[in-house]
């Protein structure tokens, strides 16, 4: 970062104009934990803030095997084949430093990230998933002001990085792959009640049979644990190494996302995603003072122990961490 | 209640002694919101805690028609059978005055109501179901000073009930049932990943072959779902109003449970438990003081309309939201 203060009007009308170069310096502006870099940024997002929530936003996790970057690759040279400006994003709360995760790697999607239609980010650096998720939500405005009209956001699935993709996307799909025996690849407890999709890549070669097993086994199962109704969870099969479903996969997300839009539910989601991350970054940022807070910290280094021996009740040391905290 | 101050140390006595009256007595204080009435609970509790924390506690979620009052007496009087003590509370934060949930109706479990070694509690009236979790895991600490080894939370299942039961009980298990079609009651979205066992109820009469389909349908379908490890979800049926197969139900609980403490996930989830219970209050309560705050108030009533509007990030709002309150 260069240490003059960058011109925040110029930046912001670069990108615009959808100037490359503008949308990375952006991006890597509210990226940026500076508290400078923070208030430029804070700036340009307000100027962005207008020409951006008119993307669709995809969510897409898959665990290490299941293909994601193949999956990634093909069916974003699909979207931009049909018109698309398609931007990739990526969580990744273990990335230690900004381009340091596997999450969009562009050696991994060498043609899309060569396409002129489309722009790879890796996922920010960050001490939080929350701090993550945050700056990629920001990304996502810089890059729909950009003029990217479909914005997908990646992950590996760890920890409740699904949880936050879910909560910042139109849809979420959730990538699974046959592991050559009975076994599934990529199921993490709870991930169903997430995902609005269920795609099971390699059916092709000599998973294409397991492939096709799953899917049909996917689907009994969801209609059990899953009640029916207009949001049932679908699952399909496709294969991202032979580029064959991907065009069912957009189908199944743009039927559902239509009736969504004509229904209101589109926007009432998006307005409730709004108004909880509100919430969520006014606790996080209580949660800091809190922590910040010297007498706090030390009432509370002592409670900790005695909640976890069972020596006294989380509400009663709840109330004596507060209370410090309210008496400086 | 009272004008009096109870006498904190006789009661807690009396409660240590087992004596009835005095459990409800208690009880009744930990729920009660009035600020003297706190202090009192707070004092009361402290001296319970140090004899509390030795029951087995059992969660467990049915929707309305699933049979979940039949269940839960027939299984906690085959426990008082085998020599147990049994306490029922309840989360139902619908509930708009204390005794006025369906939740814990002595009506609906007329038998064990009767029962000496049995307790039967409503749920706790609550404007939040945080509020309503605390007066339970709170009452929950009561019913074990008092001697009862075994402690059942049951819940209808409405919002997030199924997850603040679970954040408080060392097994889950879901009731459902079948509804006469193909169709099963009681599954809610979400909720197989709290579970450690699903039990299909009405394995009796003209549903008994449903129930047993059914059973052999979530057995396929949660192995697909969930990850086949030592932990993976179980199913089985019962006929609650024939009170067949309650033992096994017992005997894959404590099966699992013994398993758990031997590995030391007992005690851990016990304390995570503990941990996220006080965190979550210190949250609770951090929001409270910056809601009650004038100036944050004044500040968020405009954000959280020009969030929802998409004219400004939910970044930029909290920052300036927290500004406002720092700033008193």
């Amino acid at each position: 970062m260069p240490s003059r203060r960058p011109d925040i009007s110029n930046l912001a009308d670069a990108v615009l104009r959808g100037e490359r170069a503008a949308l990375a310096r952006a991006i890597t502006l509210v990226e940026s934990t500076r508290a400078d870099h923070r208030d430029d940024a804070e700036r340009l997002l307000a100027r962005l803030l207008p020409r951006a929530g008119n993307a669709t936003r995809v969510g897409i996790s898959g665990a290490p095997g299941v293909g994601k970057s193949t999956f990634i690759e093909a069916f974003g040279l699909m979207l931009i084949g049909a018109g698309h400006r398609v931007a990739v994003l990526a969580v990744d709360p273990s990335s230690k430093r900004a381009g340091g995760s596997i999450l969009g790697d562009k050696t991994r999607m060498p043609r899309l990230s060569q396409a002129e239609a489309a722009f790879i980010r890796p996922s920010p650096a960050g001490k939080s998933l929350g701090g993550v998720a945050r700056r990629t939500r920001e990304a996502m405005i810089v890059a729909e002001a950009a003029g990217f009209d479909i914005v997908i956001v990646e992950t590996v699935g760890v920890g409740q990085s699904e949880t936050s993709v879910a909560d910042m996307v139109d849809f979420f799909l959730l990538l699974i792959a046959p592991g050559g025996g009975d076994e599934l690849q990529g199921i993490k407890k709870g991930i169903v009640e997430l995902a609005d999709l269920i795609v099971v890549n390699k059916d092709d070669g000599d998973l294409a049979a397991a492939a096709k097993r799953a899917v049909a086994d996917y689907r009994h199962a969801l209609r059990l644990l899953v009640p029916a109704d207009g949001d049932a969870v679908e699952a399909l099969s496709v294969s991202a190494l032979e580029e064959r479903g991907l065009d069912r996969v957009w189908q199944t997300a743009t039927r559902r996302l239509d009736a969504a839009r004509s229904s209101g539910a589109f926007a009432a989601r998006r307005a409730r995603q709004a108004q909880a991350a509100l919430w969520r970054e006014i606790g996080d940022g209580l949660i800091e003072l809190f922590r910040d807070d010297e007498a706090a910290a030390r009432a509370l280094k002592a409670l900790e122990a005695k909640v976890a021996a069972g020596k006294v009740t989380p509400s009663a040391a709840a109330q004596q961490a507060l209370e410090a905290f309210t008496r400086r």
